[in-house]
């Protein structure tokens, strides 16, 4: 256990959950700012791993869900997490002991740390997913049989909901039309567990793996190979482009940030071109008809002279960017999980291979 | 207080509630049959007059909201009714004293008889209405500052929701997308209250004002002025029209019915063209241009030859039917009631007048 408060942990927790965030769960500039307003106001967090969590533990995650463009417009009012995890203790009948980011990302890791700073409870140093994924049911507790009822919502109207439903993916379709009726964003109380049914369906270490992400990006400008191979090798990725970005098109669809790029490279890699595509995260990256990775292999866009992470809502014409892939947790490897999460489920004709196979083929940043 | 297990007289409350349901409030056949399975499995109803409800009673509505089309592909499983009051009051922490119909309609007059047959509760005499409406926050209730929320949902396959709304505008939005998510139906249970609160913004009697039209009109064939002139006396109405369906065009969109059709008088009304509007209910009939009746004033639609009444979700090309319209309750017609189910809320571009001061006019079936 140890303790998070310092402003610049918690900006290096932000910057390396949203690497880890692949484009999407959230903007790690506002999870910063929720989560140091909370700290300073409520003290510091209990970061425990996840061997600490007593098997008795009542754990639940809470996390914002639904189009990211929404966050640039309209910031969370800082009463919504608090909110959405009482309703879920309430409906639950006991009180929750251990909050646990369902995601990882640069405002779902961060929401986490808020809620946990304000009802004074400690957070496990750990997630669901080993990266972010749009939808509800895209969880390793999925995959692991664990119920996300109940579910809780809330808005930063006052609004609030509880619902129990007959699977995950039946949550899902509840948590999506009632984040859009919310104004196409909600924050979510879910996946209530003991800490024995925590230990089979987590990602253990993922808030320390970020927080030094964010450390060792942080001060990379000075360093020789320069940040992004930094980051490179902090992750056990491959770069498969230097380039900048040539195309995008957005579109809001059904609660999704919809966003296809075209990335043009430069330097070593001038005359490839790749393609990109992502529903709220980045989910497949193509050049030419090949596959140079897709989910639930990590893809990340970081700026190529910082190593900045650049979001899917973020990412736009002109920015020289490096796009990088790494192996997912090998649960997500399995026929369910590709069930789950596979390229196939997101509506992309392409069958899954992992990205260390792709990588050995004769493709640009090979 | 009297005893409801009589098949007829359930019967007679579904026919006549029909009637009331103003076009609306869902199928009185499956209403009958819900009623009548769980009355002749748990036992009569005990039926309690407004005056016989506690001060301190915990009362609570139980109804089904969607488009009434999805009632003719798919019954309510009857699992529906009961999970939605349980989850109220779970949410609530103790246990509802009393069943009140929200509206008049052949379904959601004979929900609640079942829902109160299956827990052992008395049902109330009144409704939240004098009628039907189409949107939850269409009661006397929001008039008088009656909370709908908490608001619980719940559907054929197990799932169920509890909403804690802002207001009872936002309670109809989560019902409304929640419905459509749950198959375009879903049942709700809403609007709880005290024996007091009760007083100052319900319907009196019109459980048994449905069932006394149901049993007036059933019999009325053999009656000398005809079955739909009984009804008329019955309903204190006024004749529009006695006509035939020349055109129906249905439409269903963002979880309601929306209907119009075009009457033609026969008989002594030949020559007059009648247009009538419905949002699952009845709310508008003009004949060129000029405004006959529209909400909150009744309008029934009725079979000519035995005083049947047709919904707005039946009604269809060749019909001989006869339109009949009748005042409101008197609190509809205030500046706020107006502003909450008048014309102008459903977009119509007319000014209401109460029936009784168009009725005066020279038009068609004065």
């Amino acid at each position: 256990m140890r303790q998070l408060s310092d402003p610049d942990e918690l900006a290096d927790i932000a910057r390396g959950a949203a690497i880890l965030g692949t484009g999407g769960g959230g903007d790690p500039y506002v999870g910063e700012l929720l989560a140091r307003e909370a700290v300073s106001q409520h003290g510091p967090v209990s970061l425990v791993s996840l061997d600490e969590v007593p098997d008795d533990a009542l754990v639940a995650t809470v996390a914002c869900l639904g189009a990211p463009t929404i966050l640039r417009e309209k910031l969370p009012a800082g009463t919504e997490g608090p909110t959405a995890f009482k309703a879920l203790q309430n409906y639950l009948g006991r009180e929750v002991t251990h909050v646990l980011p369902v995601e990882v990302g640069g405002l779902n890791s961060m929401i986490p740390i808020a809620v946990a700073a304000e009802l004074g409870l400690p957070l496990i140093d750990a997630d669901l997913m080993g990266r972010a994924f749009p939808e509800f049911q895209m969880v390793l507790a999925t995959l692991a049989g664990i119920d996300g009822s109940p579910m809780s919502m809330a808005d930063d109207k006052g609004n609030a909901a509880v619902f129990q439903t007959l699977d995950n993916r039946w949550a899902e379709r509840f948590a999506r039309s009632t984040s859009i009726e919310m104004g196409a964003m909600a924050f979510v109380g879910s996946y209530s567990m003991t800490g024995i049914e925590l230990r089979t369906c987590a990602v253990r270490d993922t808030m320390s793996f970020a927080q030094s992400l964010g450390a060792a990006t942080r001060d990379a400008t000075d360093s020789r190979t320069g940040p992004v191979e930094t980051l490179r090798e902090a992750l056990g990725a491959v770069r498969l482009l230097e380039g900048k970005v040539l195309d995008v098109n957005r579109e809001m669809r059904a609660g999704f940030g919809h966003v296809k790029c075209v990335l043009e490279g430069v330097g070593e890699h001038a005359g490839s071109t790749v393609r990109l595509h992502a529903q709220n995260e980045y989910l497949l990256a193509e050049a030419d008809g090949e596959l140079l990775a897709c989910t639930p292999d990590l893809l990340f866009v970081v700026e190529s002279e910082t190593a900045r992470p650049v979001t899917a809502e973020e990412i736009r014409y002109g920015m020289r960017v490096s796009l990088l892939a790494s192996p997912c947790d090998p649960r997500w490897r399995s026929a369910e999980g590709l069930a789950l999460v596979g390229p196939s489920y997101f509506g992309y004709d392409v069958t899954y291979s992992p990205v260390e196979t792709l990588r050995s083929t004769d493709h640009p940043g090979s």
